[in-house]
């Protein structure tokens, strides 16, 4: 299937739509997803487009994860976690519900399970506050 | 933490344990999961050693990662999915249980929800006919 420019994390690329920015570079932007599986939970994007893993450049892929790998670091250190998921899904059997690909990178504490994928809309003041204390860490 | 060299994937990787391996470049494997959550669970792991994301070097990340795309559209194909999880664990908060750096890639279908991650040790002769699928779809 093709890419849908009019997708939201396009829209968000395109500043169209507000978000929880945490990082940007060149080829990638890092925001606070806004249905949080666990408190921190974040998201890591191309700018390239692409649906998702299965038609992504290679090229974009290679720049994209190290940029994965600092924010999975500082998501530990920004909400003292004990572990970080980093979670992928391709196509709506997967569990893909938006149609640019993105990785997940979820804080992980010890015997407290995730929250749904794609579940309760979290409050914009603790999502701004999280982006901070994760801009912070980044930073360090 | 640090790298304990005598992990399992680091013996699948010296040859010391056996696996069904179904790619192999200068950098990476790519090897069935013994214990699948779905039929034709695949495991793809940097050659270079690191207990996970949070240490790994960026560039092992920016070389596996067009490994896990190949293997990803693979298993698709040669297992007839509708779609593909790519998940990462790091530390034992988020279910990580072998500390060498992997990334799974596992085939999904419409309808189907993923047996628990280290479940129940598959047949052998299941893994190694899915072996021969994958092998396959990566060489077209």
């Amino acid at each position: 299937m093709s890419y849908d420019t009019n997708n939201i994390f396009a829209k968000i690329l395109r500043g169209e739509i507000p978000s929880h920015r945490v990082y940007e570079d060149d080829h990638a932007i890092a925001f606070m997803d806004v249905m949080p599986q666990a408190n921190g939970h974040t998201l890591v994007i191309p700018k390239a487009p692409s649906r998702n893993i299965l038609d992504a450049d290679p090229e974009t892929l290679s720049r994209l994860m190290p940029v994965v790998q600092k924010v999975a670091v500082a998501v530990k250190a920004a909400f003292e976690a004990d572990g970080v998921t980093v979670v992928q899904f391709n196509e709506p059997a997967a569990g893909q519900t938006v149609y640019h690909l993105h990785f997940h990178v979820i804080p992980r504490n010890e015997g407290v399970a995730l929250k749904p994928h794609s579940g309760t809309m979290e409050d914009q003041g603790v999502l701004a506050a999280n982006a901070e204390k994760l801009k912070k860490a980044l930073s360090e």
